[in-house]
């Protein structure tokens, strides 16, 4: 029989991916939609999921050890408890996720953490970052999380470390999704992208079929791969919208390396992971000349778990 | 008999600080003019300041047991040799300084350092950072330092950490002294202060006494003191340069804080402690609107040591 297995799960606002591993290797997986009627029905899906995804890995729920998530918002590791989640239905007030997870799976061990960290775990354990001990982590999704690692561990300062989507890369500049001005994640995040490109839309700045691709895929929002479309077929309002992430991003991650002279720094996200390694070569151009050290630049790569890493990351935690 | 003693020299482009200390205690210093005529005079001029702090302290050389000292430039800390120092004569090629005063002293051991980093290794063990684990040291000056120490331990990368002078804080701004344009230094380091206020008073931008006061004083250079007796006039063009430094400093200072999570920010330099609490205070409250988390800010904190905080660490590098 399979197993022992440890189950990660990336519980995301539109999708709950998870990963049944054995030692290092992931066995099984399985990803389905995020319930958007009530807390109860994520903690049911979540437990559903990972039955698949042991199933999938030729084991059953009793060969399971433990399990680990990873979710947005503010964590208390010790209680299992997340609040301030505003993607994921009933996980703005404090829920206790790990515990109500454990009881449907009869008591078993359930730890969680914030999903950028564990995402940068998993990057740094299993992923890109493997080959170093200074690493951030960028992760360019509906909004742009960071992970440190220096050292080899990962930072967490008083708890709210690696915010790098809130470096201010223009004083005055776009309105940022955290209400401030001028945030990497006000040119970078694929939200405040969209937000953006509606309001251009609107005041009809410039030519677009970003929204027909929208349309004709059915969607009714700028995904990453809406955006990846535009720019395939050159969309100048795609064009402008990710150049100025791109200088963006180059600004922040310089910022980051002249006071941290870090070894690497990974790019990863929905849309980072989307538009991959020439996205992430551009990013890499766009920071030099801020660099200053310029010629001893960190390595800027992307991920190479991609949209795996939450949920590797989540098993790493629960010791996977 | 006084002693045994650790000597720690700061060695600047105008002046040369030395204290002696016993156990953690100072109990003698000396200062002088930093000579510019070659780099043996530098180090004789050394080797005389380390007598004197030592005789001030009722010691005599015999006494003394180490020596350590901060330097500007790039160091290679095993051999004490010195490159890349613009400010002190001699010293831009690789010079052993190290060795050199070594010799001078009959051979006793000698370690050298950084200058910003001995002054943060100074303030935070002995100075404002001493009940802080997870520190910035800022020191506005001629050019804009910084020091990290992070659990404890000063961030050192991959030789080149704590760059913060050369934040990127607004693009396309200002011309930096690196070349760089819109660095925090070019916005708040005194010699780009200098040279602003130069080509604003050549193209009568505003009215100014700054060069009077600077005349008045038989000066050739807007010290930290005449910009301080400027603002003490409230002469309007020092404060719009003081209030852009201002502003320079809390997006920097929010950017590290968004990252890292610190718990103490330390502003200090020559100009940072001419103008004190009143403008470290200022500081803090330009940083406010740029915090992530707003209701849990970093204290932000003038040095203690003031002016010794280079010589104080210079002596704890050298076990002082």
């Amino acid at each position: 029989m399979a197993g022992p297995f440890v189950a990660g799960v990336d519980l995301g606002g539109t999708k709950i991916q998870v990963v049944a591993v054995n030692g290092t290797a992931v066995k099984g997986g399985s990803r389905t939609a995020t319930p958007t009627t009530s807390a109860e029905d994520v903690v049911h899906e979540i437990v559903g999921s990972v039955r698949l995804a042991v199933q999938q890995a030729g084991g059953r729920l009793s060969g399971l050890d433990k399990v680990g998530i990873g979710t947005p918002g503010r964590i208390d590791g010790r209680k299992g408890v997340v609040s301030h989640s505003g993607n994921v239905v009933g996980m703005m007030d404090p829920f206790a996720l790990g515990p109500a997870v454990s009881k449907e799976l009869g008591g078993l061990p359930v730890v969680i953490d914030n999903d950028v960290r564990v995402a940068i775990l998993g990057e740094y354990e299993r992923g890109a970052g493997r080959h170093y001990k200074n690493v951030l982590g960028v992760f360019v999704g509906t909004g742009v999380g960071g992970g440190l690692v220096l050292e080899g561990k990962l930072r967490e300062g008083r708890g709210a470390a690696g915010e790098i989507g809130h470096t201010l890369v223009k004083p005055g500049g776009r309105l940022c999704s955290c209400g401030r001005r001028g945030c990497l994640e006000a040119y970078a995040g694929r939200g405040c992208i969209e937000a953006t490109a509606r309001r251009w839309q609107a005041k009809k700045r410039m030519k677009t079929e970003l929204f027909e691709i929208m349309a004709d895929r059915r969607r009714d929002r700028l995904t990453s791969g809406v955006i990846a479309a535009a720019l395939e077929r050159k969309d100048k309002m795609a064009e402008k919208l990710i150049d100025e992430a791109i200088k963006a991003l180059g600004i922040a991650i310089a910022n980051a390396q002249n006071l941290l002279d870090l070894e690497a720094v990974i790019i990863g996200g929905g849309l980072g992971d989307r538009l991959g390694k020439p996205f992430v070569d551009k990013v890499a151009e766009a920071a030099r000349p801020h660099l200053h050290v310029p010629d001893k630049p960190p390595d800027i790569i992307p991920t190479e778990l991609g949209d795996l890493a939450g949920a590797v990351g989540a098993a790493i935690l629960a010791g996977g």
